[in-house]
């Protein structure tokens, strides 16, 4: 079986049994508690949507609930970014594997400001930065939700107000990085505006559905649809799954590489967009973390899933 | 273009055009000169070779000079060491980039002596442990010969026992490291024993003809050929292959994810061995090195040849 | 010679002498240039000053010339917050030498935000928030500087308000470590509030004659003169000391001690506050800096001065 | 109270005191077991030695006692180097704190193979290498043998050689420092035969009264005895000393320097050696160890013994 073309129906079946077996779970992971309006997400939801490649949206579990997407949002500002910039944004930013979490400062400091790659908060800030460079902090906040709502198709998707708030208020550490990035000229404006924006993207709201659909243009090369409008290059689309899969999950991206097989992103309110190009974007989300912050149950869903349908951008084709 | 089943002759076509830019290229790196067998190598050789699934061996360059496949060695030690302990493998050695050089010590102080991945010297040298476990020096080091020439389906591969000597004579480092390990009781054996055999499978020469052959398991799910003799089981050639793609490039490893896009293993000889799942393994060598030890030529001929195929892990299936 | 109670005329001499070979020096070392006001001072000034057990004050060069104190009044600071936490302020900041330079963020993260001394950036800013507490932060400054003109015994030392405002605009990679601990709770109010009164005791501004009178409780086991006004304790006076030796130069506080033997404590404004416990308080300034950020000819005069008294802490006794 | 002079017949009673309250001290800390000769020693013990000025040895406990000296014996190294080598000795070997268990490779990384200061096993190495040049590994460390006995003016002194085969068979971490070192350059001889001699100087077995004996020359300038016979410079004693009390504990260095106020060096068989320049020689021992590796009780009893005595180098003279 070489995992393409799974008919609709099994795949159906696949994602209820998943869920499934997910609900019945009982070690699901640590609800991430830095900020109260995370820390009172109830644990024990579950949401699988695969979006597939005719549009057809299968779905389990509260896949209408939203929750804060929170690093997820990297993706699109990375997206957002590359297509205004090119290039240029990678003076600025590296693609490599950090090798250490998501929020270390050690390496910052080890390579005088640079970020390893804009996945882990510093990269993201200076992806942030980029886009602020000309815009006006509002501005540059309404960009990227429109951007956001484009890619889902759904006007309706808004930013949490009180989360966006409580990060302001207790984000002391990513004030750290971009004060220190600010110090070595890697942020250009100042680290409080694009603290501003940071802490308002990844306070960005989303059902599991929605997610699902803002990630289709990284499964179709670039396209909102096969052969659909187009977001970004295909090349520049290939180069964020690529990025996804090596830095996508903090530091556990080459876990995630290893069991899963396909490119991802996390966030620790608990989703994680995937992607098997060509076939599927995949939404999943549950709240509880495990150690080095990505969802637990999202994870091992996803593990599962490959396995049963056999995806795997390592498999042959 | 999806960038499967590319016609035999265009395949002929683009290999025989990147041979060409690459002979004009001026800038080819510097060769590796920790010992002196490596550091007498011209530097003006190229080769690139690439075994289809069907069997075919398109080849330019000096696909048939013999060259020191030095840490591409560590692919074969791993799937030969996964094939005997399975799972139990990964209780001493991870699975994440590393985010340091390739022969850093320093995350090995931070974690406790366990090496991030299998590529990094350190977690090559428990794998080669590993394989050691049972057996004398001597025999090791042989079943891992005949393993590899089995892969290749080429008896007359071995080891260049010049290089040996120069690595075994000048290795401190990486007896720092084993020792290291040692102390932690990661590596359980003398280290004398396992840098022996390490240095030893380090020193197997390979023409970058037979290197393409030697992939070819990595490139169809585990077996020799599609449908062919199995070598190991399909869910270890796909971690392999994440492995490759997540770890396989030192410190350049998410370049190489990000450029290339396909898995790959690089050595200081100058050879990477990449695969295309389903399509292709491929051979490349140019003995010049760039800043973090991977070849200049090759990896831009295949960045070149990825390309113009369209071959890519992350393209649509 | 034990190298005690040199005669003043001898004094006098070596310190005429010292001060001549230093306006010979072509090697000057380099103005700091972070802030304009740092940057547009005479590297050809110096001056060193002697303040003896008796009250005589020996000065040569430049003594009555005002400069930046800048890190030397981590001291006054350390010795102010002592007074009045006593021994709780050592939950908050360390007393072991940090192995890195002044201003680095890594060991911070590797010990869970608390710093390794009060004389790094990060201790010293835990110290002024410690300071801080109670007070509005003008109160607190006011508190700091009146203590410093109780030591020097001058009314007239005050701030200079054109190098508070440049390190509050420019201090990047201060806020960076302030805001970082305040994500583990090391620093206890906003960050703002604790880096203002930081950067402004930093500024303050004074002659090395001042200087000199300064450091006179700590020549004098806490009393401003022998068996007069007590300042601190005799116990912390000589603790305080004991942190100049080991961590009084930030990088180069080891070569400090193997070179001139004496507690010393540096800034980057290129002052030097040194004693000799019974014996005397010294004042040394010159703006160019070594390396690692202390005064080359305050750090090198000091060296020749230790050399011809026989001053030494290492010294018989 | 100058601390000076303490009066014979006070300074019997003070150990005496000392020692009492150290026998009814119930937390002892944790004998070193990482080789069985160091594991099976008696935590009840304790000894005091005070060698005076004019030769008396005032002692209490358990001073006749031998005891593995371990690190104590760095300093013997350091002080024979330096007398055949002078400065040349410092290109090898730094004189900063390292901020780093005595063990750690990573400073070593970071800054190409120098270590920080001789105190740390990485220094201690090079300084052992320093010496070995010129001569076999058996001459070598006959002459390190033959100077510790010199300075304890005791023949009797000998290597216990079932510590040093033990330290030999297990030494991996300190194999992977001299390995790594000679990979820089650092060290120049065989990792071997530098481990070899490093192991049995590290062995030499001692009571706490030789200790106390041998340390006389660091309390008198670099004389045997006020006005005798010169070992080393009165400079280099004295830059030894400032060495001791900037690096000869560890990472604990700045908590003695701050607690207890006199050089001195610290060993993992519960040994310390300290000394109050131009009054006394002091060795104590216990052999349970605190957190950082220091003797618990000895470091306790020399805080104890400074605080009643007024011993400290940072008093006024």
């Amino acid at each position: 079986m070489k995992g393409h073309n799974i008919p609709s129906g099994d795949l159906r079946r696949i994602v209820a049994e998943i869920a499934a077996e997910m609900a019945a779970e009982t070690d699901r992971g640590t609800v991430a508690d830095y900020i109260p309006q995370l820390a009172k997400v109830d644990p024990k939801q579950f949401a699988l949507v695969i979006s597939t490649a005719d549009g057809e949206f299968i779905t389990a579990g509260d896949a209408e609930t939203h929750f804060s997407i929170q690093s997820v949002s990297k993706v699109f500002t990375l997206a957002l970014a590359l297509g205004k910039l090119g290039e240029r944004l990678w003076t600025r930013v590296g693609r490599e594997p950090s090798g250490d979490p998501f929020n270390s400062i050690v390496q910052l400091e080890h390579e005088r400001g640079v970020p390893r790659n804009p996945f882990i908060n510093a990269g993201a800030i200076v992806v942030t930065d980029s886009i602020l460079s000309d815009y006006e902090p509002k501005e540059a906040l309404a960009q990227i939700l429109q951007f956001v709502r484009y890619l889902a198709s759904d006007e309706a998707i808004a930013i949490d107000p009180a989360v966006a708030k409580s990060e302001l208020d207790t984000g002391f550490r990513n004030a750290a990085l971009a004060n220190f990035m600010r110090a070595y000229g890697t942020i250009i404006g100042p680290p409080e505006h694009t603290l501003g924006v940071y802490f308002h993207h990844c306070a960005i709201a989303m059902t599991t559905r929605q997610l699902a659909a803002a990630g289709r243009f990284l499964a179709f090369d670039g396209q909102l649809d096969p052969g659909g409008s187009r977001v970004i290059s295909t090349r520049m689309a290939r180069q964020i799954n690529a990025l996804m899969l090596t830095c996508g999950h903090y530091d556990g991206s080459g876990e995630f590489a290893f069991r899963v097989g396909l490119p991802g992103k996390s966030g620790v309110g608990g989703g994680i967009v995937a992607v098997v190009p060509g076939q599927a974007s995949i939404g999943c989300w549950s709240p509880g973390l495990n150690a080095v912050g990505n969802s637990q149950l999202a994870s091992r869903a996803l593990e599962l899933l490959t396995r049963r349908t056999g995806w795997s951008i390592f498999a042959p084709r």
